[in-house]
């Protein structure tokens, strides 16, 4: 049996971020609470002499036919060479026999689905439901997919993205339609008026401080996903009502848990999932009034998910 | 640009297991006994739900314009499918920007290749030069490829196979031809006759007893790969002269040595490394009559040293 070869055009024409692709991370996130699925630890590997890091992620999850290994570089001399950063593919495995399934040469743009995808799993399940507002901090990708995938869970009606660099905010700004979108050199003014907040970038020191917050909001940290990797002031995580996990274990290394737990701000024990709450063994969100937050590094489960949702659409197509 | 996809029958084909190959697993050794090799821990993902597990291992090595990360299924319920227990691949990146450059559909083609090499390198740098006597046990496919990886660097004129089952020592000696080879139903005859002895087998519960041993043998194991599998008696670790590991870190966890340091037999500390004797920085043998035992669990380094020694047979070829 030859395994599926699948491009990355290929990939990107049939696997669009949507409702359906929400669903099945959703779905992933659930039987991940629900017990057996086995997802190792991140395997990382840091490449200092070329500026580069290597993690590959997997998740066996019973009920799905296959499961996917991803290999995720990212290379960060590569733009003066006229490359993106971040690279990568997944193989699907047959989850019966181990044989190869597919090969699937996205260069990271399911990655790229299933990161934003979570976004909005987490704003579907902690979010009010009449959330409208939302704030965006940072300006690449994952801030317009982000956005993009909120709107498909929620009625947003306005946005306002903030970045460092406020021309590149401003950029994405001009690129969105169909709501009321601005950019804004203060991340505090962006922050302080949305009732949804994703924070998208590769900060190392916090860019949402805790005395930002107001009553009733959603915060999702989905930019950490190595150690040294920090978006959220410490305190944040003692001010929320609710603090919420993507894979404890994992947020505790390398997510916003980790420096909260540095800074005596989190004991890191007892921290729900988003899995438990999709599943109803958290309760989560219980009042209008309550601060939310979820931490999103990033699973295995997410991967084989997509991987599997991707399989599952060509099949169906050919 | 566009990944190389290369087909097991296309790898069969073009990577042999010959001195080349040695050669470049022997580099592979001698470059992580050098420094500056990034070498992760495997990552293991055990699924005793469909009675299969996955490694996957990688290595980054300085001076090799890619590296590798091999995907490693076993599925132990697939002979009854008709289909063999291994398979899996391996994916090559650019050492420079992460990209994918090839994907290796070898079905575990090379894992074979680079594990016999390492079999060649270890008896190449630890048996004394005039050993000609074989003997293995197990009679697999590691039994003939460790074979005649030992008749590649070593002038052997006889080999003795063991197996449990004596039917398959039995076939895999009328399937060798060139020197004078026999089955037999007796280990410990098979062992105290030879010059170079190699387990080659799963074996959870000892094999090859530190009592058959003989002054000036070498033993290469290479089956325990996994923390609960162990070839060697204990013994046979404080009866050596020198214990050599392919990787001290792994073995200790997954090797003869692990279970060496359960019994009390070995501290654990202080192992050379099969690259340091390459390097020079251990000397290895020092004498016709010492016991050497060299632990093979099995490295990244060597995925990394076989897949760019595939890529470079077909660019030339090409």
């Amino acid at each position: 049996m030859t395994p599926l070869i699948l491009s990355e055009s290929d990939l990107c024409d049939r696997v669009p971020l949507d409702l359906t692709a929400i669903d099945v991370v959703e779905a992933g996130f659930r039987r991940l609470a629900e017990g057996g699925v086995v997802m190792p630890p991140v395997m990382s590997m840091h490449l200092p002499d070329v500026n580069g890091e290597v993690d590959v992620k997997t998740a066996f999850v019973p009920g799905i036919e296959g499961f996917a290994v991803k290999i995720s570089p990212g290379f960060f001399d590569n733009p003066a060479l006229g490359l993106p950063s971040t690279s990568g593919m997944m193989v699907v495995l047959d989850a019966q026999t181990g044989r190869v399934r597919a090969v699937l040469l996205d260069n990271g743009w399911l990655t790229d689905v299933r990161t934003a995808a979570a976004g909005g799993v987490a704003a579907r399940w902690l979010s009010r439901p009449d959330a409208a507002r939302v704030a965006i901090l940072g300006a690449g990708l994952q801030a317009r997919m982000q956005l993009q995938a909120l709107r498909l869970v929620r009625s947003v009606n306005s946005a306002v993205i903030w970045a460092r660099d406020l021309s590149r905010a401003q950029a994405l700004a001009d690129e969105v339609t169909g709501i009321d979108i601005r950019a804004t050199p203060d991340a505090e003014e962006a922050v302080s008026q949305a009732d949804i907040i994703v924070t998208t970038t590769p900060a190392t020191q916090p860019i949402l401080k805790a005395g930002w917050l107001r009553d009733g909001q959603h915060v999702t940290a989905m930019g950490s996903d190595q150690p040294g990797k920090n978006e959220l002031d410490p305190e944040c995580l003692a001010r929320a009502d609710l603090y919420v996990a993507d894979r404890a274990s994992q947020t505790r290394l390398m997510g916003e848990l980790r420096a909260a737990i540095e800074a005596g701000t989190h004991s890191g024990n007892h921290v729900p999932e988003l899995g438990d709450i999709i599943a109803g063994k958290h309760p989560g969100r219980t009042d209008r009034d309550q601060i939310t937050i979820c931490d999103l590094t990033g699973t295995g489960v997410q991967d084989t998910a997509i991987a599997t949702h991707a399989l599952a659409a060509f099949s169906k197509a050919t």
